[in-house]
């Protein structure tokens, strides 16, 4: 499987390093919400919570997040495949995207910015470092609260590969048997 | 499935949000190598192409990777899930993790920092930006060379969710017709 490698063109590598998951992005500012569709991300820390995000300035996610230094990072599962990628493939500065999708907004507990109800998971997140947004624009937020659903324990999640094509998460396995206590 | 939602621990929150690719990132320094197994890293940019990594100062690849200025990421596929488990619970400050696993270094082209020939796909990277390194070990490397495996096209990868499980990777979908073609 791992024989016959061609070079392969350095730009293009997102198609096998990015398969994250794709999360949606809700955010407020001065009355106005938006959501963006975001598969640019890491974990970057147990405690305090920390999520690295990339989120253009072309965006208008952008400057709603740079202004109230707030979003929820909220978890889509397949069932909503149709509004994420419609999310995605338009603007909030034209589009009304909770209206347009028939989401529902939310209030949060800890932010402004709303909830999508429809997502399985919900992560209530404060900018915490903004030293590479104008270099990179890399946000480094602290989730502050998070909601998840109870049901089903590892849910249908969507990976994008580039190009319009998704992975959808698959089976389960264990191997907790060969970790040590620590690694897990 | 969105419905009857708890309040859940945000340190634990990579449950949810990590499942990205389970990478392995070979180093080499003054003749010694070491392999690591990554979790927590995210496209940056495409062009350059930038990759955002999270690697430990207390890894024994942090000082290898730290000094060299190099690394390759190495896209391991489930027929390596043993190895890719065991790769992450022993240190390379004991263990020549080539040897013990019985994994092939191949020459790179553009680094020093050795391929691991029986991965799907190699990456060489080459240290872009340290600035957020010593405040929270994120990297964030340039890759300069990439090299896939012609077949299949694609790959059932592992995706860490802590804990010891792994999901693996699913069905593909597509939804191109959905996008608008700058989007894709």
């Amino acid at each position: 499987m791992a024989t016959g490698k061609t070079d392969f063109p350095v730009a293009n590598i997102r198609r096998y390093l990015e398969p994250g998951l794709i999360v949606l992005v809700s955010s407020a500012w001065r009355g106005k919400t938006n959501i963006m569709t975001m598969g640019w991300h890491t974990v970057m820390e147990f405690s305090p919570s920390l999520v690295g995000c990339m989120i253009s300035g072309g965006n208008h996610s952008f400057s709603l997040i740079r202004r109230s230094g707030e979003c929820v990072i909220n978890v889509p599962t397949t069932a909503l495949t149709g509004k994420v990628v419609g999310i995605g493939n338009c603007s909030g500065t034209t589009v009304d995207k909770f209206k347009k999708f028939k989401l529902t907004a939310e209030p949060a507990q800890e932010v402004n910015a709303p909830l999508i109800r429809e997502c399985y998971a919900n992560f209530e997140c404060k900018l915490k470092d903004d030293a590479l947004v104008d270099r990179y624009n890399f946000f480094i937020f602290e989730v502050v609260k998070a909601h998840v659903a109870r049901r089903p324990k590892y849910p249908q999640t969507l990976h994008y590969t580039g190009d319009g094509m998704f992975m959808v998460s698959g089976k389960i396995i264990s191997r907790r048997s060969q970790f040590k206590p620590e690694m897990l």
